[in-house]
């Protein structure tokens, strides 16, 4: 059995240990386990925000607009070329997720014309089924194995003359598991469609190599392991030599090539500021922008590693403490094959989330029907704290 | 010749004089004329700013979200029955101003099929623009007088069984003219078309009565009058008997009927939810409902009276001061035709902005290619403020 002294010594050779000390944690007592769904703030990111407020709004006030103008690239920047394998000039903070899809998927479309269908998987988020159903002439909806997802052979299936985009989840947001990005764009490039990556479960969790695989599009958020604050602003990604052709359907100033001429006719602006729209929200995405510095100065590599290892340990754990009690593993078992969570599943899955926030002082993730995500962040969470989630979940699960 | 002294006097007698205490402002030497750009933080959006970013998202964590997910549409009812003349149910905060006026517009299009044309006017937002000619089969531009706004005999000149959609704004950017919002929207329910406002201009400066005109949609800012903060979230008004027939295009899970279920089909939530897409920011959102709520404490009628009265010794100092050396008017001369700002036009327009910023301690703004607007924000300018701000206009434009 894995004992807790186990635990500890994992953690005593962990070369991310202090960066937990750049986070607020004002309930070290708390075992947070859903990193995955909100990040906790980094003291950079409280910092900034409160400098935003008092000294960008409260003095600069408008004058402020001259730098906050560049934040949506810069930020784009630096998150695209440190932590997804993005070119500069690539990536764009803007918007939420869903608009982001939105957008782009239109754009896909547009580009592809006499092409209406658009292919996605079954075990896509909810909301990226929605997004594209309202942009799609038609769907076809990969039957995927709810723990291995989306495989390549299964996308290849669909393609044809009439597909215009492929539109997967590059991390499953309930089993964690990891689509072939390069596999995939292969197939739809071969088909002559285009290929639109959710990567809201993969961004600053597993290194991502947009350039290499030859990725067309992108969209994900900020507020998971990138630790940007709630419903942070999302991002975008296009890959560069695409941009001059696609023409996302919401037109807006900041999207404009010359955005303070106040003309009348609409030019889109060169580049990835094409695809934004509206007047960014600069508080939330000072925020944001902190989240990505943070984890970019870990740098993804050593992210990856500790998350492999975390997560390893849960499956390990899972298969010493949680099986013989009537869970289900529902991730992959390969590590090389999984994202930052682990999920179990338990008929009384509902049940023991509850009892595990109000009595056991972890919080753990329950998605329906039966799923408790466990997400333990890198940055902030330890072997040991996983360790006790486990026991913890023992005990809640016996009542 | 009005003297400071007379200026000093209004305020004596300014029931708003204490609001001033509400806002932060570190720089009280600075005459701040761009209230109707970027409003000033309100000390409660700085508080409730602190309080979310460490309590609701550093302590509560994830677990916030049990009351966050309520903020959009309790905000709304506030901003909506408050300052718009709407009634519960019927305003959502979301998404950046274009992007709910391309939900809103695409929504309407889709509501009148066999209707390809979206009307709006020549002094419009370049912005609207841009997203109604994105959304639009056919546009036709009412051709409005710079000075006063599009008139309704023009836009009734323009109707016929072609039209799906009017959309203008309710207060001119640029001149601040008020377009006759009961008026318009009589012609465009005659002709079977829907009627779209902005009313970026006017939320909190101009009582609105979106109920008793009839009005069926509408988009706006929060960030000008209403004091949000940068990018403040937007809103979206749909008039409640429309909701049901209204199909926003950008899906997504925030506007489910039952987001948490994450079932496979989109069903849009009855009621104004269905409007929303994706995860709010909520920081953002908590400055955003501080400023509405400073507003609607002050209230709208005491807020007009005192705008009125700014921009009427604005108007009386034109006359007497900056006329005389060489600038125009470029806002209506009665005052009830006219928002919160006051449009004055020049040909050296752009250094003398310059120079107000560098030499002068006055903010103002500039507006290509002749326009400085002076937007006198009631919440904490006073009279003296324009009468200081006009004695120093007339210093920066003798160079």
């Amino acid at each position: 059995m894995t004992s807790r002294a186990d635990a500890a010594r994992l953690d005593a050779a962990d070369p991310l240990g202090s960066f937990r000390d750049r986070f607020a944690i004002p309930d070290p007592g708390l075992i947070y386990m859903d990193g995955n769904s909100l990040g906790r703030p980094p003291r950079l990111a409280l910092e900034r925000l409160k400098a935003a407020a008092h000294e960008e709004w409260g003095e600069g006030l408008v004058r402020s607009w001259d730098h906050w103008v560049d934040v949506p690239v810069a930020t784009g920047d630096l998150l695209g070329t440190e932590l997804l394998g993005a070119r500069p000039g690539e990536v764009l903070l803007s918007d939420q997720t869903s608009v982001n899809l939105f957008k782009l998927a239109s754009a896909a479309l547009a580009a592809r014309p006499g092409r209406p269908v658009v292919v996605t998987d079954s075990t896509n988020f909810p909301s990226d089924r929605y997004v594209l159903e309202g942009v799609a002439g038609e769907m076809r909806v990969v039957e995927a194995d709810t723990i291995e997802g989306p495989q390549p052979g299964d996308v290849a299936a669909t393609l044809d003359t009439r597909v215009a985009l492929v539109s997967l989840s590059h991390v499953g947001y309930k089993s964690g598991a990891i689509a072939d990005m390069a596999a995939v764009t292969r197939l739809a490039h071969d088909a002559g469609a285009l290929v639109l990556w959710d990567l809201s479960h993969a961004a600053g969790i597993v290194p991502i190599d947009l350039a290499g695989t030859g990725a067309d599009l992108a969209v994900g958020c900020t507020y998971k392991y990138l630790n940007g604050g709630p419903g942070a602003p999302a991002f975008l990604y296009v890959r560069h030599d695409l941009q001059a052709e696609m023409h996302q359907p919401i037109r807006g100033w900041f999207g404009h090539a010359d955005m303070f001429a106040f003309t009348d006719r609409y030019d889109a602006a060169p580049g990835i500021r094409r695809f934004a729209t509206g007047t960014p929200p600069m508080l939330a995405m000072v925020a944001a922008a902190a989240g990505i510095e943070t984890s970019a100065e870990a740098g993804i590599d050593a992210i990856r590693a500790k998350s492999m290892s975390l997560t390893a340990l849960l499956v390990e754990l899972f298969d010493e403490r949680l099986a013989p009690i009537g869970f289900e593993l529902g991730t992959p078992r390969v590590a090389e094959q999984r994202g930052g969570h682990v999920s179990v599943r338990h008929p009384e899955a509902a049940a023991i989330c509850e009892r595990l926030i109000a009595d056991h002082h972890v919080v753990p993730d329950f998605r329906p029907p039966d799923t408790v995500r466990l997400g333990p962040a890198p940055l902030y969470t330890s072997h040991v704290d996983v360790w006790d989630a486990v026991d913890r979940i023992v005990a809640a699960a016996s009542g």
